[in-house]
């Protein structure tokens, strides 16, 4: 089953289901994805009866599939990348025994070709291609194996970061305000059952195709995190509650062989460097660049569709 | 203005007005104050025109002004806190020259009067009383001077805080997911001529006072922050807009002569015990014990109205 948002001049938009082939959609029957999500035992079986699909879908119209949502916890689960970033920002981390994870601002998710806003060239306009889960309500303490049955949809997300404040917030021990605003979402959020063998022991093993400025980036497999997504959503509900619509993030996807297939996010592209080279070449995205994002499967379907954006001056 | 919200079965309640001495209330125009924030401009007039109070108020009903809202970023503008905790957590912060502040959990903050729930006493319970505003809409890069026009309404917070997880959570530098569970909110959001005198520079010059199982444990006053409100809303939309109804705290109110006024959270006083005795003598909360907080004017008056919590095993 893949849903996705119309927008509609409210917040939240129009939940609608996307037809088998991408081309068509029916209205659901709830409102939003939110509405959905506060139902879901009795709304998912009439969403995934629907078998007629009467409206051509434009993707022009399209939202991010959850244009906001209550709580969004990224995590960083992939280790090749976590490793690369605190050499760049010069952290030694402590060693920890349990998954990183940041909440970050859910009150907006851009859409898949909005335009994405940023006050200024010298931030350090980077893009982080990641993917995420949507639970149901998550009672606290939940373990990770009930909290695998709670996941009720996977979503592909850019994560932008400024990585110019990152340094200074992240030292403060706090987290980040400034280098994390609002992300962007791939225009179709699905169930598991829809990646079939794709979604493995709580991961999605899809390769992350990323382009900046119409060039290959990346494109790192999704498998390889030290943690599962249940075991991420257990981590977030262990003092406390999730409430049904919360978002989990896998962090920056990225491969040990990154100089092979490349890199999710321009940070880890300049941390090879500095291991290689001594110092970063790669520049960070400047206004009018666009990035593309897209997790394919091995038969060549786009499960989540496609993320292009383009950066502009706020 | 005292805005308050009534219990009615649904999350985000139902907004009324608070009568002048407090004993009876009207309902609001707009169902709930996030929809009142959301058209504030036309709203407000319409809430602070109302004269007459039919209804009784029963506080038993209330829940938070604000029970659930799309974003809460909190601050530590309390230099004399900051200091301690740092000696607590062995921390040494980097010289910063903008305010700290973590983005925390917002889909749901307690009423007043509600048991708190939380895993085990083994994790280090304590109370954080502060101070919060909630913004109307604040554009990306908005000035400190501009952000005063934006602030709204303003609210008295209990931030619980889980001290044993807070430490390991902080040196991995992405803030805190576990050690910051829900917090809790005073029962009624004012305006902020409804502080008078007591609303100066952006800060609620106001003794707080803290009692915990019945005796009193701090009456720090709001003053000094390090940097008032306005200056906190500005820091939070550096890189983001600020969506309304997003609520900016203090973080834990402390004065320089806590020594003589007492704290608003017990791990301040271990710090203390710590400098002046080497170690830490007070214990943190047990299931069972309660926490009132109530902020006072020189007049006696209350305008937040009280919290008195109970800590529950979850």
């Amino acid at each position: 089953m893949r849903l996705a948002t119309l927008r509609d001049g409210t917040p939240d938009g129009r939940l609608i289901v996307v037809s088998p082939d991408g081309e068509s959609y029916a209205e659901a029957p709830a409102q939003t994805l939110q509405a959905a999500l506060d139902d879901w035992d009795k709304v998912a079986p009439q969403l995934g009866a629907l078998t007629q699909f009467p409206n051509r879908l434009d993707r022009s119209r399209l939202a991010a599939p959850m244009p906001r949502a209550w709580q969004w916890l990224d995590g960083s689960a992939y280790t090749a990348h976590g490793d690369l970033m605190d050499k760049v920002f010069g952290v030694t981390k402590p060693k920890i025994d349990f998954p990183l994870m940041y909440q970050g601002a859910s009150d907006r998710f851009y859409g898949a070709s909005d335009d994405v806003p940023f006050p200024s060239e010298d931030l350090g306009i980077d893009f982080e291609g990641e993917f995420g889960v949507i639970v149901d309500h998550v009672p606290m303490g939940t373990d990770a194996g009930a909290a695998m049955e709670r996941i009720r949809l996977v979503v592909q997300i850019n994560d932008w970061s400024l990585r110019s404040l990152a340094g200074p917030e992240m030292a403060t021990g706090f987290g980040w305000v400034w280098a994390k605003p609002h992300c962007s979402m791939a225009p179709f959020a699905v169930t598991p059952d829809e990646l079939g063998g794709a979604w493995r022991n709580g991961r999605v093993c899809l390769d992350l195709l990323v382009d900046w400025n119409g060039e290959r980036f990346g494109a790192a497999n999704g498998e390889p995190m030290a943690y599962g997504f249940h075991e991420l959503v257990a981590r977030a509900a262990r003092t406390r509650h999730l409430v049904a619509g919360t978002i989990i993030g896998s962090g920056t996807v990225s491969n040990a062989d990154f100089r092979e297939v490349g890199s999710s996010c321009i940070a880890e592209r300049r941390g090879i460097e500095i291991v290689d080279e001594g110092a970063p070449r790669t520049e960070f995205m400047r206004f009018g660049d666009t990035v593309r994002m897209e997790a394919v499967a091995a038969s060549g379907e786009s499960p989540f569709g496609v993320i292009e954006q383009r950066v502009v001056q706020a």
